[in-house]
């Protein structure tokens, strides 16, 4: 196997599928303690907050795992797994926090937000500087 | 940083990913409009409407990803980018006909299944073609 | 075209994309024979189920993918592969089941869950293996 692999992407990556799996398994907790059989999505205000909060993770993940690459491989691979770890902390807040009250979800999506508009940016300027150099040949 | 990497893949998927947190947004401000607070997901048919169009956006954007890259590093990048972008028209044009009447989204959604089906059945190509060289040594 | 790339993963990925078409396919076959027009996602019991069943594996999709590449690129493609595909009859049990009963959705849910589990192990076999490597030269 070759040493020159994004072992850290890879590793931050699956991390953060296991801890999607760890989320998905709280709806089905907070399903048990609610008594909301499978296939109902409605129920008590708490389990509808749980579910909304997953669905919301559920919603964003495929975008983190595109943003976080490109940071890795076009930007640099130490800031996008160090991003990705802080990415994990705050959609823990954000469940956390929603779980509890619909208010309480925001410190953790605002820390998302700025997580993954961070990660964008330098992405962006990765690939437009590889862009610059492989068609323009134009070294910045 | 090599200059053989899949840049142009790499610049259609972030701005697919920013295009999904657009559409995203969409649903939050459809919420405000109408009033529908989180974690509700039901409200005047409008929002719904709007909600179902990025619900769709979301089923749809790994199998995206999954062909457009399929497609760019198997068969051909550009043809893979050229049709990243148009799937991105595409699911454009899908949300503001749904969000305007639900018959309206038929358009944006034939084409996005029509973009799918070509970059499917160029990546299908590319990989069987691969797949021929590297195990069965036949250079078609 | 190298052929070095991993046609194999390319390959299940992409038929693993078609798969999930075809399943939102069927929530489309089932809206029609249930009379359910969208953007009601609310109906008949089986249509409930259908579209849960559906739902449920827009939920894993990202996950698997991130599980089959990690297992793929850092443990054994061919093993990777295998699983992915394993995967797929699993998705397709779970439906065919959840969409007669809510209670025969647990066997392909569980045989699920056991290649996931399998593949990720592997995956963080090789991904550490590889970090030894790279970061602490300590080769196992």
């Amino acid at each position: 196997m070759g040493t020159d692999l994004p072992f850290l992407l890879a590793a931050v990556s699956l991390l953060s599928a296991l801890h999607m799996g760890y989320l998905a398994r709280r709806v089905g907790w907070s399903r048990m303690a609610h008594k909301v059989l499978p296939p109902a999505v409605t129920g008590p205000p708490e389990f509808e907050r749980t579910f909304r909060a997953h669905q919301n993770c559920v919603e964003f993940y495929p975008l983190f795992l595109v943003i976080m690459w490109t940071c890795g491989l076009f930007f640099s691979e130490v800031t996008a797994a160090a991003g990705g770890l802080v990415y994990m902390i705050a959609r823990q807040m954000f469940v956390n926090g929603y779980v509890k009250a619909t208010k309480k979800r925001l410190p953790g999506f605002y820390l998302t937000l700025a997580v993954m508009f961070t990660l964008s940016l330098l992405g962006l300027i990765g690939i437009l500087r590889g862009i610059l150099q492989k068609y323009f040949h134009i070294y910045l």
